[in-house]
């Protein structure tokens, strides 16, 4: 019963994206998988055994060995079986573990614990596992491409855009630089809220009643159960960790999403017939379209906003899940079990990004071309400067002067420098600025300034480089990658 | 490469749910699993074959079957072998389609159809025909029961509750009443819905280009095409079938999610420790709770609940795929992907409820120690009454003269008939005023309605059995079940 | 206490919104506002006294002037004073009417209602009315203005856009006829949807209790009761009206909101300084930007688009707010008071779009070039006529020769049509498949066809007409503009 | 023009809610208002040439004093005036101010800035404000009113509840301790990410274009400007802040929000007629139904709840709010004006909710009563002890053997006590373990601990306290009420 064909699974993560993204997946399966479930709750009840017998003092490292090994033999199948007759899914791991465990350590399999205990330690374990072990090395190769790509083409001339219409220029790696920047810092969050994930073994209603029969001090057995797992306790339980430890991870993913979506529709635009400054690679062999042979399409990009459409909107599902009344109800429990989708979309997305920026092509021509304006006003994208220059050599009302100035070279179908030409006083007033301002040794050579827009650039490489710098060396010091 | 054992997958529909509800998942299979893909793409290009033959008039039922024959050779592995190669799916399955039809036809295949024509038709075929397969017929029996129910709990007491308050008295028919009303109108929703799903064969941009070329009248090809799989044409197309028409059906889906889900929030509550008035079956050698043998829990309410917070969000996904820039820009296509999920958890959902109401029980006991105010101001769900008639015999201030009785009736520890038979003029009024609207035949008898409270009940029983009355009738002429 | 500073409101519909759209803002408060939400409980009231008059038989024209007069009476603020002392609004309102009225119907006044009997009532009295007030014309305008559109354009030659690429020609009349067909038909789901709405007088629990004390028939005291307010019952009713009448025309507003959103990102695309095809109207002494003169943004498409992202997650709140506990707990009263917030983002996107049709401006020169191809493969887009041609001439890898001729004609810097004139054989059968077909009379004026891109465009002007036409007539007859 | 009656306003903040919490809405007007807008915006233009000035050295008291009476001149009616010449905001303001300061300080007004550059930094501005200024201190109240109920209930013993059903004992401190716990945790997130909010003055593209043609320092010159608003520069900027350090911080609100929506579920269940263990304050002459006169319903928590449902959604907005194209599209805009309704809406949640746990009353006779399962199975909640001490006493089916006994307790209407009385071997097993583990002194004693539930409670007491303890010394020391 427990083999299927792939292709007869509904959800596309077990078809289509297993085989499209094969070492992914397989990379996941170890902790997202319900193989991974019931493992780890095999794993946490060995630890509350293990916790026991330590706080009796009891625990050699012979018997720590033997309970390891039985944990080891449970698999999912007879779990699953005998789950079709208790109708519990714990109970029945529990009844499969006892039949595994040396005779005399039975009496202590589950000892204590509520099955919420189990489950909700080890949706803990799994998660952080999967963060440090999938999602942090991704996230991190995936910036550290950015860092050198940002590097790479710090000074790379580029229009910059705001509405979609040029504004000022800016460069390539600066661009790059902005996700540097947002996405090294959810890096780091995310390092930091899985590292916070918490685990609990304070009973049915968090009271720790039923340990408190056993022990004196049911907070050690707490403790000494989770550090088997490297994981702390929940600050209050109730029958479940508090919910916001995981919250705040889930959220911190679905941050990160944004601003990967973020890049994948940047890219997309760039790529769009009329702009084309970056391209996405594409195998020799490969198709477009199945019906126009000239395509070439970003398709890599839009699969990644693609994937944050289906997977954004589950965050309310993890708002509403913060929610169980009284000591908990179950109405939290299908819904978590579809954070292992969550989680694995995200990270479909991560790695399909990662692709994309592996392979990115960069068009000098036509980045050179959009900059100029060809299809535009050339070197409109200067009137910024030249109504800065002004105002500040004291004209009130710069920014209306300059304005005319470009809806005439408009009209008459000039470069804005060509417009500006024609403004003698205005154009040397704005010399005298620059010179004073040291941007050029002489007014006369102002007029030079605004036909090379790629020199009105501020800050943009040095940013670039600075950002790129500076989480490459934190990437590179967490050591990943 | 093909087999993969279930518990290594990721998603809870393939594993834990596909084995908990095996012959709901084996239905869905056909319709949503990614083989399920394939062949609907392979049928949709058999069928634009038949359609160019049948506009050439070539079209014999040995060719038809031949073609029918060549189609259903195809499997999803080999399909997908050749998309490593061609890196696009549609073409891939070109390619191999084309060396299975007989070579007089390989030419047609595909011919004037762009891959949308037959991505977007082949959903719609796979989702209407999921809809009527599957979705009708499960909700369909899920209303049959309810009918049954309500009709057979028509008269059964029960105490009304707002605010989780005692209100005034209901029926526990009437009660489920309102799903058998609210659920039945969505089932015809979605029938309507699911019919009037569409396809296209408009090409790339939606405006018959390519089959202009073709035949002089491309909208008869694309009606042929379409007829092949019992569908028609979106009134406009883009690259894709204008997204609404699908888009109105799943919203549709998810409004009777809602409603299922708001069934599942009655049921649990009206299982609480406290009210106890219904209760989900439960198998003799089930296990409530991992470490309290005492508990029954109302869990596969909650279980309904559950996956409703889990899908229903996802709406957001479905409103976010209506924006596709201009012509189709692919950032719906993984998305979509997932409609697949949508569907089976919805369907889970509604067959989980399906189990809860075959197995519920009544506790006619507790129904009316509830109603009669065990633990609460007995009687006290009879003050509406009291007011009213109070009010209609001329009392301006009737609302407060009874909220008093009702607080004296709590500080002194008497029913809310015994505070009230201490009122002689509020009685005697009151009294009066059931005579004359022949609810009793004597003023004297007023107080021996105060006392039994289950029958100030208003139409519910009537109510109760005309609702499921209509809608067994509708259920049974659409004879889905 | 009642007048406010508008700069001093909290949400920007009160105050920024509120001045830049005030016709609509005007046109609204009667419908949306707390003053029309108090003056439509008091037309129920009315109502209300007025059934029971008629059902006795005692109604005349004289007695129902006295009580609408009464009912006009009544103004929001004294109706809150009352409720600092009753802490519950429709006792509130029924303690101030009581006083209005003439002395002797002070005992009619509520008589039989429960508050929600009132309030769901009211409230679809106000969503229906304001539909068809304002929504409808609204869109009703917004569609005529495309249907214009779209026929005045329906010749003007545009490029086809799939994943922002340039794929086939289209028009420009083509790619708006898509909003007509979408948006009309979502026109008439709303006209429908919002007739649909229904009321109730069903009592504290939706069983006529109280009425039933009353009348021996309380169905016919309901239908009284709403017909005044033209409205009919829900078919079943908890304390609330089902829900899900107005669930679904909510769900339809937010689908017209989804496709004015397309429409929006469309506009806004095609104005990149890269494509720059159509052009938002641009008052002569209007600022772009505060800092770059040279600017003209898309700002009201973006601001349709930024609408849009504001108000279509609430259909998540439209979603649970069909969950009410039992007969009806009371968490969907806050909730749904932003209804009115959410009608209002959604008439405020619909009126800016009006106002972005009426001012577009087409700029045939660049929709030209964009199609030649200036910036990419001139003729390219008819990579896919080629294809189609030469595979129906019996070419069976005709989609990979001409692949190949587009990635040549890229490497040499020809247009496509040049690069095809170096392939005779391919030419020769393209050019015989046209004769055939009828599209040229001579084989050798084929490479002519392939050097005028915008021949190649399918039935864009006939189905542009053809939908233009369909749904003006339908508005026209509806006339609501 | 600028008054309006407030029953005219369409949002439910700016009518009804503005009234009912009349001081928390006065004290949000000059944080979340239009008027709040425009000031700040003003405040922002003020410290951009006091930034300049003090980076060319030329800053005065006198000046500093002249600039900011200048900015505190300026209404939000005269800026809307002049916007209906320039169209955009900015410009207007910026050209009000320019006649409002001194003249030889016009040219400096907004010189180097972007609209942007003003906007986001005061909107960033006034969140922090509105953080520390209004809803820290809310939270804190709230945070501490929990902290005294909970120590003051730290021992008052209640029944533990899962899936709604009787589990094992706790006490009412320890339940509320929860969310002592939870909503301590967020305010700690709060007060961290709303201080972490960021300005710039980095231009159009944020590059600093612009500025570097004015300073050769402009990261010194956005430092200086940021400074007097009380912020720091985004790490990286576009035309915008990096959108994740306001995003955090409104998740955080959201996740603040579900902690209080939960907390008022739990509370409308607790007073449920059935369990009536906790009850909201009523007013003496408060009206529960206006038709039911016995009702008192739990409104206000069903308030809370409905808020949260209409206000948790737009989370989604601001996910979405992450992604502008390129270095911004004006997408974000309209949805971000509504950011100051979500802060409203749940400020007035935890309003409401502050007056809840004001006024909560406790009923210890009902407590008790349902401890002791007056309508279950009495002292069915100790079958869970029962059970672990038989498990440690080695007996490996004691589950199974406790539930058995819960079953036959149940069919021979026996307390569980008095079942179990029949069982002398396991009795006598539970005893001799409950001494050896210094429960009870004598094994004989063992049947009297199971008549008491109330004593089976963990460490209840003691979580309650110290958690209210660390929580409480915690806002102390922040000192935020």
């Amino acid at each position: 019963m427990e083999a299927r064909n792939i292709f007869r699974n509904i959800s596309p993560i077990d078809h289509r994206y297993s085989v499209s993204e094969k070492e992914l997946f397989d990379a996941l399966v170890p902790w997202l998988s319900e193989e991974a479930v019931v493992a780890s709750c095999v794993k946490a009840e060995i630890a509350l055994i293990i916790a026991h017998l330590s706080l009796r003092g009891t625990l050699s490292a012979g018997v720590r060995r033997s309970l390891e090994t039985a944990g080891e033999s449970v698999e999912s199948g007879a779990v699953y079986r005998e789950e079709e007759k208790t109708r519990h899914n714990i109970r029945a791991l529990v009844n499969v573990l006892k039949t595994r465990v040396p005779p005399e350590f039975a009496p202590l399999v589950h000892l204590g614990a509520t099955s919420v205990d189990i489950l909700d330690t080890s949706l803990s374990y799994r998660v952080k596992g999967v963060s440090s072990a999938v999602v942090l090395p991704l996230l991190s190769e995936l910036e550290l491409l950015l860092c050198d790509f940002a590097e790479r083409e710090a000074e790379t001339p580029q229009v910059g855009r705001t509405h979609g219409q040029h504004a000022v220029p800016i460069t390539v790696g600066f661009a790059l630089a902005e996700y540097v920047s947002r996405l090294g810092k959810s890096i780091l969050e995310i390092k930091k809220r899985s590292s916070e994930l918490k685990g609990k073994l304070a009973g049915a209603v968090g009271a720790y009643n039923a340990t408190s029969m056993i022990t004196d001090d049911p907070l050690e057995l707490e403790r000494r159960y989770l550090a088997e797992l490297g994981l702390e306790a929940s600050e209050h339980s109730t029958q479940l960790v508090e919910p916001e430890y995981l919250l705040r991870l889930l959220l911190e993913f679905n941050t990160a999403f944004g601003i990967i979506a973020n890049l994948a529709d940047d890219l997309r635009n760039l790529q769009r017939s009329e702009i084309g400054e970056l391209r996405e690679g594409f195998a020799a062999d490969q198709v477009g379209s199945s019906t126009m042979p000239q395509k070439r399409n970003p398709w890599n990009s839009e699969h990644v906003k693609s994937l944050w459409k289906a997977f954004m909107p589950r965050a309310m599902t993890f708002f509403m899940d913060q929610i169980s009344e009284h000591q908990r109800d179950l109405s939290n429990s299908a819904s978590q079990r579809f954070i292992a989708d969550y989680i694995a979309g995200f990270c479909l997305a991560v790695r399909r990004m990662i692709s994309v920026i592996q392979g990115l092509g960069v068009d000098r021509v036509r980045l050179l071309e959009n900059l100029k304006g060809a299809s535009g006003l050339p070197g409109g994208i200067l009137a910024e400067p030249a109504y800065i220059l002004l105002a500040e050599s004291g004209v009130s009302d710069a920014h209306e002067l300059i304005r005319k100035i470009t809806l005439r070279a408009e009209e008459e179908k000039l470069s804005f420098a060509g417009a500006l030409a024609a403004e003698g006083d205005a154009l040397s007033r704005i010399g005298n600025k620059m010179v004073e301002l040291g941007i050029i040794k002489n007014a006369s050579e102002a007029l030079e300034f605004f036909e090379k827009p790629e020199n009105y650039r501020g800050l943009a490489p040095e940013k670039a480089r600075a950002l790129a710098k500076k989480y490459r060396d934190i990437m590179k010091e967490a050591a990943y990658v």
